[in-house]
């Protein structure tokens, strides 16, 4: 469905020598460094840039929530989204300041939104269904998110875009996030399950408990990242998926957000391992599971702000890094130019 | 010789209450809050600002150069310097990319530099003296270094900044940092010193040697920090010790960088408790005993990206998350606002 071209890493030293080149001690720009080197090597270019860059916010509701795993209601997303829209949440602030365009993506609210010329509707149904008692979606829905998600990354990028962030906004989906770790991982519920949007310990026990009523319906659907996405994914997060693997097929830099993020990488990366190395992982966030998650994903988050929201805001407050990085790379004297003595 | 007053807390709770108000789970937005909540302390108004931010980056040499504790020879402080007045230095891509004015201050380089418009010339003399001997600098030096560093900053603050980066460049400032690091927390010389610029093993066990024998010479010193200063401190790190103690007396931010200014912090606190109120550590480097000297704080850095190169560079890769911070702070809508339900 996807044709992604994996990195061609052959160019991985002579970018190296050029950042060592620069007036700094070898390696004293840490992260920052490496970052370059990765867009570098993406962008197949000696200048780096961070081009009309978009966040991409996927909304949609969860059956699951009918089990009482989110202190908040349903309602809250519709709500949510109707907020970004007016340019009121985090997420919208936190764009404006860094200037990266939003877009805001109906994937399946559960009761529709007047039409409104800031939300792309893409809708797949009225929320998931609740996945302790089946699957959360149909194959049919699971292949259209995919296509669906892809579609908004490929206008980006004939927009001029090169960098893009995703971000999601849907009550219960940290409950499919955790189950989606789950059955990727292996790991146990517990081990995936967390606060979400702030449950209280026996709040957490409860989810726990649903989540692994949930895996262990559900075990046979784990050997196919398709068939667990339908399973225990939802409307946002497989969108999300299919975004990320047209980014990686366009060789665009995908910019992953926090833990429900993460889950939607670990289907596009069980779906196709290649696309991963167009991701940079924003942030970790202060989800239990997420640590967890990008250690299993065997990547370093470039913030650690203890973030919990979601929205894409942890992506959104990494792209001035990525800035910093061109910077660097593309405007830094080298010693010889500078007249600096090299050891 | 500076009047600090400490940061009134009456207002923790109402400030926290304002943000608790915005569309996102309480505490959703991790560090980003208790930044924004220490803004809206310091500056004490319901919009908060990052208003004309300078990075004062000030550069000097050091006599315990002579001892081999640098792989860099002493040239290469003038040699940056002359670096970044041209543009090419890391600081210089950082503080173009985030719109902040940067300042060189020689304040005290072994060669004098050619005049020129973008150097303040606020000199203590060719370098300090090797502190294996004796003291690196006179109490008069350290006076002059604290009022010099006060007027950088009280110029900042009359062209309308309220936020001031303080970067530094001086081959052999590791070691002094490290020898204050020791003076001010009672630790041995190997827990304070690191790798520096890049020194291998044999040579970080050279520095080592070398910082114990000068805390072994100036031991009654350390009762008191001006005299802590003259002993194992640089002109560089006194002039932006008084730079803090100013920026506090003007209630202004400060963005510390890595390992040398937070020595200088180390020196400033010792010399006026009340001044670390207004001090936000911009990030956790790399260089081995600044995670130590965080914990000896009590503070919370908000990158931690492995840097390890000076001249201010983390504070300025740090200063996008304060304008994130006011963003959210200023703009963000609250549940009622917006029609968002609460919990």
């Amino acid at each position: 469905m996807f044709q992604i071209t994996p990195l061609d890493r052959s160019n991985v030293a002579a970018i190296q020598q050029r950042i060592d080149n620069k007036t700094k001690p070898p390696g004293a720009l840490g992260q920052l460094e490496s970052l370059a080197n990765k867009m570098a090597l993406i962008q197949g270019s000696d200048r780096l840039s961070v081009a009309n860059p978009y966040m991409l916010v996927f909304a949609a509701d969860h059956g699951i929530t009918e089990e009482g795993v989110s202190p908040f209601p349903s309602e809250v997303t519709g709500q949510m989204v109707m907020n970004f829209v007016a340019g009121g949440a985090a997420i919208n602030c936190f764009c404006r300041e860094f200037d990266i365009k939003i877009e805001v993506i109906d994937a399946g609210i559960k009761s529709p939104l007047p039409e409104h010329a800031l939300i792309k509707r893409q809708r797949l149904g009225a929320g998931t269904a609740n996945f302790c008692q089946g699957p959360a979606m149909t194959h049919e829905q699971v292949v259209q998110a995919l296509t669906y998600g892809a579609i908004r990354v490929a206008d980006c990028h004939r927009s001029g875009c090169n960098v893009v962030g995703l971000g999601e906004m849907g009550i219960g989906n940290t409950s499919a996030a955790a189950a989606l770790m789950a059955a990727f991982t292996g790991l146990s519920a517990e081990d995936c399950v967390g606060k979400g949007t702030g449950l209280d310990d026996a709040g957490v026990r409860h989810k726990i408990e649903v989540i692994a009523r949930a895996l262990a319906l559900h075990q046979h659907a784990f050997d196919d990242p398709m068939t667990t996405l339908a399973a225990v994914g939802g409307f946002e997060i497989a969108q999300m998926a299919g975004a990320m693997l047209k980014a990686a097929e366009l060789k665009m830099l995908v910019l992953v957000d926090g833990f429900i993020a993460s889950a939607a990488v670990m289907a596009a990366v069980a779906i196709e391992p290649a696309c991963k190395d167009y991701f940079i992982f924003s942030h970790a966030s202060n989800e239990q599971g997420h640590q967890r998650m990008l250690q299993h994903l065997d990547v370093e988050p470039l913030l650690n702000l203890g973030l919990r929201l979601g929205e894409g805001s942890g992506a959104a407050l990494a792209l001035p890094l990525l800035r910093a990085a061109c910077a660097f790379y593309n405007d830094m004297a080298s010693f010889e130019s500078a007249g600096v003595s090299q050891v």
